[in-house]
């Protein structure tokens, strides 16, 4: 946040972090707490993944929630934090017009900017099943952004083109094609994604796009390629995208297994964070403050 | 679940958990990833926490998010998952009629239980700021129990009474007084809620208690005491109140840090869950057959 | 509800409106106070219209409500009420998994039914721009209703397939050729919608239709047709799909004017319900009662 | 809006309407509907009445709705319309510190201003049962008030406090003593509500207070009194708290009677507001004009 100052509106914040020459990342979160422990350890920016709030829920990558259920979700984000938040917002939820209500949504809640993919509704995670679903129409797709640029008020807040026609096998040439169609349609930045297991696609990619517009890229599958690799092809922004999910995932599927195994607690209180951190994260202090300020002794918690 | 058949339901099972001689445990959980990781576990039913949700939310244990946006919560979970689950429900959110209203909307998302506690609505947590709030009139709560009793149109769903008498600091006497009036009243179980790090309270109160309703107890606090005491005292059911979101925490932490650190995913990628163990558990292979029956394959994805 | 005992389930009460020889109708409500009054007015059963739905929310009938949106909705309406509800699902807002979802949704909520219609989410209303919007496929939309059957848990839940090809230009045969296909799909009755004037294509429709299966008609823009042509037809149900919400606009929009122009009540406390009906109407002697039950005196409103 | 420019926010507006030497006149909606209405007829400002959106929701006005599901209706309405919308929050469902959550999610979706009462919680309506449910502690109520006013971030946002001292039957002092105390914590105006039919005990209050704050007034029971009287006795606010909703009843209930007694919609059809009155309220004239623009014509309805 060097050269955006303390006040800084988050839009402001996420639109420089896609424009500085400086590589930035983003990590995933997919509650409030992931999202507060993301701006913790020090990242400038959130990425609300639909696949981990998806999973967090419970339900599929493929819409099962309701859009009005994700937008919950990232307010609980966005109340957490004081980071600009980036939603995954998958294909828009619907058509154009679906798109112009979620950009007026997300900048009530704070929300910096939006991500859509030029997939249909529902949509497929890019992972399954071959990723091999159906492209959106490419002007389709473009009209979209073109109305989720007309409709946002804040000046700032952050539109991202997705392309996925790498992973729907439809070649660079096409993939080219459809992200000079987002930029000309107003996006702010291009995220190209892959599913292979080297950054060779993305590599291409970069040597023909140049610096038309900031790139965004995911490496969830190429993650060996060194981060120096994406600094030195002009990559603007790195999405850690699913991590903590996956790491939250591990964690309590060993700590039940334990806990069932065991029948007792003993060798696991001291691997989970202690209630005076949860209280600490949930901000219980400025609450006892409050209740100070506000809440006559009568009506308050006896000392 | 050896003495309840396998068409049984989940209320059934969960009034089975608690009227067994056999100790019953019941794991927390918080979102519907989380229930399904306990359920995977083996466990037998689940604890819906009032603040494991109020912190992966991101909020506090205070009644901050609204009794439908738990409800919410509670609703995911129990759509991914079979085994019964206990919600941990505050106070009731509100008096008895609060509570009846929360009951039916339970019971149509097929949770098998609500545990309400006398304290004032909006609660605080027990572990916070000595825990010393104010107890409701015991008349006024047993009213709520009669209430949610009245209204259950499945005989078999479970209300479990909680009284933080002795996190007040009333004193044994009087949370015997209470339990005594909660089990005239109706509720189904009591739990009785101690914050010490020793189970002589839980002790004292069983011994005067003997078996006139199954007992419930959350040991959060003096997890040291064997398990195998709380069986010899006689109590029913032990909760595993917070661990697994205490879990998530941590984990996610470290991992936050560890990338943000070493600003790649090397070293992570082993340490958590892989994407197929993720696509696994949100049921793709599900939804992979169900589009080979229902879609036709001109709008399915390409093999 | 001749037929049906008093203790039928509200889905059986719907499949047996549907089913009956006698003519069966269905008044449109959009909130649980117009539900209350379509129950009270003595009908037998609820349409929870789309169009009421979206235009009593201040949006437009294209999908720009969610679809949780639209569940809440219902479920006031199914909470206020006990006669059945089928609702307007326009296109399922998806695609089969969708469907399979929101049955599963609404059957919790006590909905007896839902109808589908074969065009493309999101929406747009029938009677707008021509209604000549771009059908669905008619083996996906098939797929859709095979997935709705296969997936409701009460056999007598009711799936309705609306389709619109008279409204979009397609003709006669081909509206034969995609209610033949629903209803070996499983469908439960064929919703034919015309924007005609004149029940022409309808009478051709059952011309050709027989009694493979009930019809359902909304005679909205041919309301001159009289409804004895109707039965002659051997219609199953009408639906007068939108006239509360129509008459609610109008009456409050003549008493906002009034109003405003006198800038005093003394004219319009007459024409309006009285406060003594809305409090009826809530049940606040239901909740009088429960008080006197549940509320300890001290707790409770002095006399 | 004489004295307010084209370009006010809406909390400026409402603060006008508050502050202003002319009286003032707010009218309740409860849904974007009504909302849409109270625009349109002129008026300057709504009131977003508990009661009323309680009433159409079908619940009873006891918060048996969720803090979170009225603030969705208000969402709903605040989309509808530019004027400013005062919220009816009832006793800010729960303590201070839900007050400042409320106040921070009402700015979030645009709500001018928010009115919160001295009950308890939940609350009965002021007419039913006599209105004398007991009040809240004066001063736990002050803080509030002023938990509210620290909490907003727009400095025109309004807060309203409401005594209900006089319906409790606690006698004009009472009522002067708790104004006072509001108005020391930071209220912006003082509802003071009556159940009397005639307008004296406002009159008193008023020839006491004097003009130390804006006051509002709701005379629902006293409506015969001439508007006059109130601009004398320094009124600067009128709230006609519930008539739309009430007309909406009415309107329906004949609607519904009378279809189901003639079975057809010959005799309706001209008292209900035509579809395409309903069409224009839902700005489907704008959708279409977006369609042109963002939706490319092989996707968009054929003409």
């Amino acid at each position: 946040m060097t050269a955006t100052s303390r006040t800084s509106t988050r839009t402001a914040m996420l639109r420089h972090l896609l424009q500085r020459s400086e590589l930035s990342f983003l990590m995933e979160a997919h509650n409030g707490l992931s999202a507060k422990l993301v701006e913790q350890a020090g990242f400038e920016g959130i990425w609300a993944s639909g696949l981990s709030i998806a999973a967090a829920l419970g339900v599929r990558d493929s819409n099962e929630a309701s859009w009005t259920q994700v937008l919950e979700v990232a307010e609980f984000m966005s109340d957490a934090t004081r980071i600009p938040i980036l939603l995954d917002g998958d294909t828009g939820y619907g058509n154009f017009n679906s798109v112009r209500r979620l950009v007026h949504k997300l900048e009530q809640r704070g929300i910096a900017g939006v991500c859509i993919e030029d997939k249909l509704f529902p949509k497929s995670n890019s992972f399954v099943r071959g990723g091999t679903q159906p492209l959106a129409d490419a002007a389709e797709f473009a009209g979209k952004i073109q109305a989720a640029k007309a409709s946002q008020r804040d000046p700032d807040f952050v539109v991202v083109a997705r392309t996925e026609a790498l992973i729907a096998g439809q070649g660079l040439a096409e993939a080219l094609r459809r992200a000079e169609a987002y930029r000309c349609a107003g996006a702010d930045a291009i995220l190209i994604h892959s599913a292979r297991s080297d950054a060779n696609e993305i590599q291409s990619f970069m040597a023909e796009w140049g610096d038309r517009l900031p790139v965004v890229i995911v490496p969830t599958t190429y993650y060996r390629t060194p981060t120096e690799v994406f600094a030195e092809e002009g990559i603007s922004t790195v999405i850690w995208a699913n991590h903590l999910m996956r790491s939250a995932l591990r964690a309590m599927q060993l700590t039940a297994a334990k806990i069932f195994a065991e029948q007792h607690l003993r060798n696991v209180e001291d691997t989970v964070a202690s209630l005076a951190e949860v209280f600490a994260l949930q901000g219980e202090d400025e609450l006892a403050e409050a209740e100070q300020r506000w809440l006559p002794q009568r009506n308050a918690p006896r000392p």
